[in-house]
Formats: structure tokens, sequence, C-alpha cells
């Protein structure tokens, strides 16, 4: 692996440390779609699929592709106005350093995006679609796939169907299956989008579900110290802090996101499995502490049983799922780490 | 306090021990209701309400307040076919053994018992009716308050309303006031039974309700248990083991509760405030490790700020918020200890 994280450059001369760095040209973020051929995981025969994708970052570079939850895109980086869903991590000098890699991501591909005879969309489609793009930009191989998530969960699929392909593998919040409690939660935020959607209020349901899953994605003490408030008596019924902080998000949610897409991503996951003795890539598992939808003994477990040898890092957080997205200099120490040439 | 419980009967002879207690007349269950006169918590000025009791067990003994969880009745006892929903705890040779005491348990109130002018119903007007209907029974004192969940709640109000007619409290998987996790939890049950009304189909809305109160209520691990099944295809989409079983519940829960009270008594536990320094009546505290609906640390911090003595006893299980229900032997051997003098 090529791949050169600045933390363990030692010198404090900057002008000596460039000299180790790899040459690069100045380059701005790419973005592109790629007709692949998929043979679906829940589905009959192979199909032209379209992956939106993009790269950022050095050419001449190492690759590491950068995954992210079901709701994540391939703007991972801030770039041309975007903030970048993770650019507290991806970036000029953060911890995923695009001064001194390339970062391809794509846009995860739905069940229709599969075409109608799909019953589903897999994890696995989802790690094919990723090495059908690697061929189209005649990358062998990336030296890393960092994924959180869903992303994690669709690394593990990467890893062990194209290892060939890939250095290591760094999966953050994300196991070889759902926890049977997150599969039960999350079929209700997909029941309660169907019945919303057949009586006709679709944007009801998304938001409905998305406060849900914020339910599940953030920590016990952060619901505390945000919602200490007493509640509020308006229009002859008691509203309560909760209701204000997850109902904006769920509003968010249901301006940006289709039921589809949602019902066929959150389906994924739960219809995802892998077997860890199947992956056979080093591996770097890093979980939270608070993390409710995927618990630390679904990382043990993966850990223990994984095909190459892993590494697991808990970080204390009170942010649960989310601690992916809020807890970027843990993270990233973590990351760096992992990314540093072994 | 009179109440004897037969575990410290240390003598192996029976007929010795029979001579210890308390002289009892046979005598079956008494149902009843009473008008009472109560001021609520969310309504302007006092008005008359219909309180629905039980009494249970042999007259002359002491007297021993049960109450539940919001779906539970005044049916704890099994009598006249009617199983009890705690007759695994309450009964003839049971840890609360009507042989030797008297269990009185009230149908909780809802706004609507209330009057039309009652914004929602209190935890205190809960502790009231149970009050008020202490009058009318002529009964001066209860020797103990036994309460899960939400009678839990009711029994730390009670308690600080009417601390001269309580022996004992014994709080079960309650606390002084709602976690904020699970007050936003709830309040999505209430929104998706809101919307479902409004779309005219109410019972879906209280079959999804329940589908969601149920992840919360039972243990991470049993959900492991019970849903290792893969998923299966019907009808051309996978259904999950969860849904089997998560449905059946919900579809149970809608044909025998309404949206009103649902709604009403679910807000009614995010209402719930108690000072724990004005409980100053004995207490033992219960709760279960893996409760995900009253975390340990709210009942650690009751027990801390009680104002009057309070024992705090964890028990170690799989069935989370449910122990109540699912642990007999251990919660009936802390009732027993709890129950007898002191």
């Amino acid at each position: 692996m090529t791949f050169h994280a600045e933390s363990r450059l030692a010198s404090p001369d900057l002008s000596a440390c460039v000299a180790f760095m790899p040459a690069r040209v100045e380059q701005g973020p790419r973005y592109g779609e790629a007709l692949v051929t998929l043979s679906p995981r829940h589905a009959q025969g192979a199909r032209e699929v379209r992956v939106r994708w993009s790269l950022h970052g050095a050419a001449g570079t190492a690759l590491v592709i950068v995954q992210g939850g079901i709701s994540a895109d391939r703007y991972v980086v801030a770039a041309g106005g975007n903030p970048g869903w993770w650019s507290d991590i991806v970036g000029d000098g953060r911890a995923i350093d695009t001064r001194h890699c390339r970062v391809l991501a794509i846009d995860w591909i739905s069940s229709a995006d599969l075409g109608g005879d799909a019953l589903a969309v897999g994890s696995e489609d989802q790690a094919d679609a990723i090495a059908a793009v690697l061929d189209l930009l005649g990358e062998a191989r990336a030296s890393a796939y960092v994924g959180a998530s869903y992303g994690a969960m669709v690394g593990l699929a990467f890893a062990a169907r194209h290892p060939q392909r890939l250095g290591r593998l760094v999966a953050i919040a994300g196991a070889h299956r759902a926890h049977p409690l997150s599969v039960a939660i999350r079929n209700i935020q997909r029941e309660v989008v169907r019945f919303a959607r057949a009586h006709g209020d679709t944007a009801s349901g998304l938001d409905l579900a998305r406060r849900l899953a914020m339910t599940t994605y953030r920590g016990e003490r952060e619901f505390a110290e945000r919602c200490a408030d007493a509640p509020q008596l308006v229009d002859g019924r008691y509203h309560f802090a909760e209701e204000g902080w997850l109902g904006a998000a769920g509003a968010r949610f249901a301006q940006r996101f289709s039921a589809e897409r949602f019902l066929a991503l959150s389906e994924s996951i739960d219809l995802h499995a892998v077997a860890p003795q199947d992956v056979r890539v080093p591996t770097t598992l890093i979980g939270f502490s608070s993390d409710r939808v995927v618990p630390l003994a679904d990382l043990c477990e993966l850990q223990l049983n994984l095909g190459a040898a892993a590494q697991l890092h808990v970080i204390d957080t009170r942010y649960g799922h989310d601690g992916f997205l809020k807890e970027p200099a843990q993270v990233g120490a973590l990351l760096r780490e992992a990314l540093v040439e072994h």
C-alpha cells in the first residue's frame, strides 16, 4: 500500500516532507456516470446499470474508496460550494488527505436502477458496481476502502468478492449482518413509508421514518442533553422538545429522498450477509460505545471470525451510530493510523 | 406494615406456620366502579370521574396496590377464567400472596374520562384516583404500592402526594421522569397513530405504534434469539422474521386498544415528572439490566435523590423493560423481600 498519512511524516521541515511525497498534479474533482454490467444478487441474469461516481485528489496517488450510510452520496469532499458529507474527514489536510491520495465514491444504486425484475438491491451489487467503476477508470486495485454504516457493509462485501483489488478495509459502524433489533426497527420504518404512500402522503411517511431512524442513530446521552426543556402547550396540545429536533430532521429528509430509494436501501441493509471468514483482506474495524444500530458485540464477533488480520477500535462517544460524523478527531486519528503504510 | 411474606416463615411445619398467619375469610374478587372527585393536573377545577377498581384476596389482611404498564388493567390476578396480566406474581401462593394480603388495582383513567376540557391525563390524576378509591373502600392506608412501568411512575406520584397513606413503595422499571430518548420514540408512536387516524385507518396506526413500542420493550439479545431465520421471499417481497413476531403483537393490540386511550396514556408517561426529594416513603426500586425504555442511570439518579430510604436492585435479564413480566422468579424474590415486615 502506497498511501502515506501526513501524521507519520516525522520531520518538522515541510520542504523536506514534500520531497517524500508522491509526485502529484493539481487537478479538480471529476464526476462521471458509468454504464456497467452487473448480475444482481436478487434478479436473474446480467444487465447494464448506470453508476454515478466521483474522484477527488491528486493524480498519481493511491486510490481510496470512501462510502457512507444509505443517505450519503458521492459528494464526500467539499468541492464547488458543496460541503461534502464527510468533509471533516476527507479533503486537503484531512485524515484522508486528498493532497496525497485520490478518493473514489459512488452514489448507491437502488433496486429501480437494476431493472423492474430486481426484487431488491444487495450490498453485493454495490460492491460489484464499485469494482466495475474501478475497471472503467483503469484501476486494478484500491489501496484502501473506508466505509461507514451501510458503506462498511458494502466494504465487507467488496473485500469478500474482490480481495485482489483491495489493500485494506476500514469498516466503521458496520458488520457482517444487521442486528435483528435494528432489522425490526427498519422494518417498521419501511411499513410506515408504505402505509403513508398507500394513503397518498409519502412525504409524511419519509418524515416519520427518518425521525424513527434518528432515534437509533443518536446516543441516549445526546437526547438527554438536547431535550431537557419541559413540554410546551401549543394549540391545545403538549409539544415536546424531541418533536422539534426530530421533526426538522424528518422534514429535511422527506424533501431530498424518494420513497423508492429509501425502501430499497433500508431493505438492502437488512438483507446484507457476508460470512466473516470470506473477508481475506487486512481489516480495521471501528465501533462506537453508544451505537445502538450496530452493537459492539457484533463487531467483536466479526473480528474474531474474520478471514484475515483484523483490529477492532472502540471510540467512546455520546453520539451513537452517528459517531462517524460527530467524532471526526477520534475517527480521523484511527484512519491516519490504519491508512499509513504497514 | 403487617404484610407477611411466606418466604420469611422459617418453620418447615406448615400447620405451625398457619398459626402465625393473619386470620382470613374466604372471599371472591370484587369489581366495582367508583365516582370520585378529581382536580386534574391538566384541566381547571374539580369534576366527577368514573374509576373502575378490583379487589382480590383475603379479608382482614393488609392492602397492597398493584398497577402495571399503560396497556395493563385491573385484572391483575387470575380469576373467573381471566388469566390476569400479572398472575405469575400476584395470586394464592405467589410473591404477592392473595392468601395473606388484599390486592387493589384500577383501570387507568384516560383524558376522555376527565372531561373534554382536559388537555392530558397526569400520573398525578391516576394517583389521586387511587387515593379516592381507598376513601371509598374505607381504607386509610395501603401497606404497599407495587407498580411496574407507568404503574411505577404513578406510584411515585402517589407516594409524593399521599405519603401518609402508604407504608412502602416498590417501583419497578419506572422513574421520576421519562427518558428523553423514550419520549422521542413514544412521540413518533403517537404521530403514527394520529397520521393513520387522519387517513381513516386507526387500526394500522395502533398496530405500527405497538410494533415500535415492542422494539423498545424487549432486549437486544431476545431479538437476536427469536429472529435468527433468514428472510423469506413471499409475494415478490422479502419478509423478515421480525415482521411476523411484531406484526402479530401489533395486530392483537390494535384489536383491544383505542387510539384515544393509547394517545392519552402514552403522553401521560412523557408528561410525568415527580421531584425525587418529594417522595418521602420507604422505597424499593427494581431495574432491568437490558431495559432501554428506563435506563438504569435514571433509577440511580432517583435513588440518590429520593426523600426517604431507597434501595435499588438490578435484575440481570435479556428481556429488557418487559423483565417485570418475563422474570417472575427474580422479581418475585425481590418483592417477597421488599414486602416482608421490616
